[in-house]
């Protein structure tokens, strides 16, 4: 049975050395979201200096927009909102 | 531009705490096909013990089947008689 859980997608440039903190964003994703998601896809960039997160083919970080890299609290938050906006996150939902 | 490269799809059983191993698996596949693949998809399984390895949806590796999870050299070899039949894998070809 397929569900329509949607998938977040992790676009990294992998010459910047980039595929680690991807990795890391991807398992503190799974382990807040294990239930919520379909599931995180992990994606070698083509384009250098990309950093581009993604819910279902919709951006909601890009890195070259913002200037840096999203902190792990607030991309908890920017997912949360859109897949379970009544979740409640715990110390991540607290303003540092 | 949308790429036709192949996805490979690790779903892992959450509740049986192999999402650390599914992750580093992705990374290791990460790390070798870079160029090959349009990525890595982690999926927390809904079934209890699941560790199955698609790619494109055809499964290569199902723990349920094997009775064992795959080790990482054969993962690569498995994934590159798919996606880069010519590729030489260095010291993962050379039998163990």
């Amino acid at each position: 049975m397929k569900t329509l859980k949607p998938t977040v997608t992790i676009e990294y440039c992998p010459k910047c050395g980039w595929m680690l903190r991807a990795a890391y964003m991807a398992q503190e994703l799974l382990s807040t979201f294990t239930d919520e998601l379909n599931g995180v896809l992990l994606k070698p960039a083509e384009i250098g200096g990309a950093y581009v997160i993604s819910i279902d083919d919709v951006v909601v970080f890009d890195r070259k927009e913002k200037g840096r890299f999203p902190e792990v609290k607030e991309l908890k938050q920017l997912i949360r909102d859109i897949v379970s906006p009544e979740k409640d996150l715990g110390h991540s939902d607290r303003s540092s």
